[in-house]
C-alpha cells in the first residue's frame, strides 16, 4: 500500500472519532475540547468539516486581545482579569499565542505559570499555541480555537500574545476588544510600532506605573490617541495606569473593557466590523485551503513532484513554473473537486 | 466604462513601460531599478512577468541577513560593513525591512540615517520595505527585491530587519549568511527566541560590548551554540563581541562573513539549501498567485461578489462557502487560465 493511501485510510478511521469528540465537546467535556484544539493546532484533515459544523454555534462569547512587549506584565494582568470574570461566574478561555517560538514551552510556559492558579478552576481553560504544526497559519489557528471555545460555551476568551510584531497585531485584532499593555520603558517600541498600535488598540495600559516615566508615557499615549482621533469612531481610546502585580488599576481596566463591550453592542459598527473580519477570514481560509491542497499534490501527485524537481534545479525559474501550473487543466481538476 | 475595465486598460498601457524599465535597469540605470522595486513593493500586475524575465540573471550576488532586537545597533553595524565592502569596490544593496509598521518612515527612517552617508555613493543602493502594499507578503516582496538587486549586478545585498519576530526570522532566512545582533540587555529576548534564533544564526554578535554583562551574554550564546551542535552542519557558529559605533570588532565580523561565504561555496549543502529555498519560494508564489487571482474575482466577478455578500451575513458560515467555492467549476475556469 502507498503511504498516501495509508494516510487517507488513517484519516477515514479518525473521522468518526472527531464527530464523537465534537458531540462530547458540545456537552461540556473539557477533554474533548482539548483534543479538538490539538486537531486545529495540527491542522488535521477534518478541521474544515469540524469548523463548518461548529460555526453556527459561535458568535456568543466576548473576546479580548492582550498584546504588548515581553516583560510588560501581560500574563499578570490577564491573571487578575480572569479573577474578576470568575467572580461573576463567567466561563473563561485563554489562548496564549507565541508566534516567535516554534515550540510552545520553555520561557513562555514559565511566564504563564502566573496564570496557573486558575488551572485547577473548572471554569477556566488555558491553552498555548505556538507555530508548531500551524505552518505559519497562527492567525488561522487562533481564530479557529477561539471559535471552538465559543462553541464550547465560554463567556469570555482572552487572546494573549508575547510580542508586538505585525503577526501579533493581526492575531489580537480578531478580538472584540484589544488591550495594549506597555511599560514606562517601552518608549522605543511605541515609537516603532505606533502606526500599527494605534490601529488596533481599544484600551492602552501603562503597567508597572510605579516606575519612572510612567506619567510621561501615559501623556505621550494620550497625545497620540488625540492626534489619531479622526472622528471615524465614537469610541475614545482610554489610557490607564496600572500595577497589575499589586492589583492596582485593574478594576478601572475591567470597567473600561465592559464600557467598550457595551459600546460595541450599542453601535452598528459592531455588525460591520464582524462582517469585515468574517470577510477577511473567508479570504484567508480560501488561500489556506488552496495551499493545503497544493501540499497534498506535493506529497501524492507524481506530475506535481516532477514540477518540484524542476524547481530544485539550479537554473529553474519558479515564476515560469507557476505560470505553467495555472495553465494546467489537470491541476485545476485536482484543486477544484468537481471539475 | 467599468472600473475593472479601466484598470485592465491602464495595466495594458503600463506594460511596455515595464519592459523598457527592465532594459534600462539591466544597463545599470538606478532610477529604473528604483521604479521596478516600487512595482514589486506594490505587487503590480506585471511583477510575475518581470520576475520571470530577470530570474535567469540572478544567483550571482552574496546576500547577508541582519536581524536582532530594536536598539541593538544593527544599522550602525551595517553601515560599517558597507564601508568594508565599498573599500573592495563591491556594489552594495541594502533592503531595510520593517514588518512592524505599515509605513516605511518615521522612527525607522531616523534610524537608517546612520547609513545615509552612503546614500550619495554611486555604488550603494538603499531601499526601505514596509508592509504597505505588500498585503502581508513582505517575505515575497523582500525575495523579489533581492532578485532585482541581484539581476542589477549588485555584488552583495544586505537585508536588515527591525525586530526578531517570526516574520523577521523568515525574511532574513532567505539570505546566504544570517547575522544575529544582540546586546548585553537582550537576555529576555534570547530566552524567548532561542529556538528560532538558533535555527537561523550563522554568526552571533554581542554588540555594545562595553556594557555590563556582555561577556556573560557571549558565553551563554556559546553554550547554546554547542548544545545545538548536532553535527548536521560543518559550520561552527561563531559568537563575536563588537562595539560597532567605535568600529571595534567589525573586521572580525567581516572576516567571519567571508569565512561563511567560503564555507557555503566549498560545501555541497549550498546547492541543497538553495534548492530548498527555491522550493519554498515556489510554494509561496503559488499561494500568493492564487490569492491575487481571488482578489481579482472579489473586485470583478459578480458571482464571487455574491459569495462575499453571503459571507458578510451575521449567520454566514465561511467554511461552507469555501467548500462551495472549491466545488465550483466556473471558479476553476477563472483561476486556472486554460481550463
Amino acid at each position: 500500500m502507498q503511504d498516501a493511501d495509508k494516510e487517507a485510510l488513517a484519516n477515514q478511521r479518525k473521522e468518526p472519532e472527531y464527530s464523537s469528540l465534537l458531540k462530547r465537546m458540545l456537552t461540556g467535556e473539557k477533554l474533548a475540547l482539548a483534543k479538538l484544539v490539538t486537531a486545529v493546532e495540527n491542522d488535521a484533515p477534518s478541521v474544515p468539516e469540524l469548523m463548518e459544523a461548529i460555526y453556527p454555534k459561535t458568535g456568543r462569547c466576548y473576546s479580548l486581545g492582550v498584546t504588548g512587549p515581553p516583560g510588560a506584565g501581560k500574563s499578570t494582568l490577564v491573571d487578575k482579569l480572569i479573577a474578576r470574570l470568575r467572580a461573576q461566574d463567567k466561563i473563561v478561555g485563554v489562548i496564549a499565542v507565541d508566534p516567535s517560538s516554534p515550540f510552545s514551552g520553555g520561557a513562555v510556559l514559565g511566564d504563564r505559570i502566573r496564570m496557573q492558579r486558575h488551572a485547577l478552576d473548572e471554569g477556566v481553560f488555558i491553552r498555548s499555541l505556538g507555530t508548531r504544526g500551524t505552518g505559519g497559519g497562527l492567525s488561522r489557528a487562533t481564530g479557529e480555537v477561539l471559535r471552538l471555545f465559543d462553541a464550547f460555551g465560554m463567556d469570555a476568551v482572552i487572546i494573549e500574545t508575547v510580542g508586538v510584531g505585525q503577526t501579533e497585531l493581526d492575531i489580537v485584532d480578531i478580538a472584540d476588544t484589544t488591550l495594549v499593555v506597555l511599560v514606562p520603558e517601552s518608549g522605543d517600541t511605541v515609537q516603532t510600532m505606533k502606526a500599527g498600535l494605534m490601529e488596533i488598540a481599544d484600551v492602552f495600559i501603562v503597567n508597572k506605573a510605579d516606575r519612572e516615566g510612567a506619567d510621561k508615557m501615559a501623556s505621550g499615549l494620550k497625545g497620540m490617541v488625540e492626534l489619531n482621533d479622526c472622528g471615524a469612531s465614537d469610541w475614545k481610546v482610554p489610557v490607564l495606569l496600572s500595577q497589575a502585580n499589586q492589583d492596582q488599576g485593574v478594576d478601572e481596566i475591567y470597567e473600561e473593557l465592559n464600557n467598550h463591550r457595551d459600546h460595541l453592542a450599542t453601535h452598528t459598527s459592531k455588525g460591520e466590523r464582524r462582517a469585515k473580519i468574517r470577510r477577511r477570514q473567508f479570504m484567508e481560509i480560501l488561500g489556506h485551503r488552496f495551499v493545503k491542497k497544493v501540499e497534498v499534490l506535493a506529497r501524492e501527485d507524481e506530475r506535481f513532484r516532477t514540477y518540484l524537481k524542476e524547481v530544485e534545479q539550479e537554473d529553474a525559474n519558479p515564476y515560469r513554473i507557476t505560470k505553467a501550473f495555472f495553465q494546467d487543466e489537470e491541476f485545476a481538476r485536482k484543486i477544484f473537486d468537481s471539475v
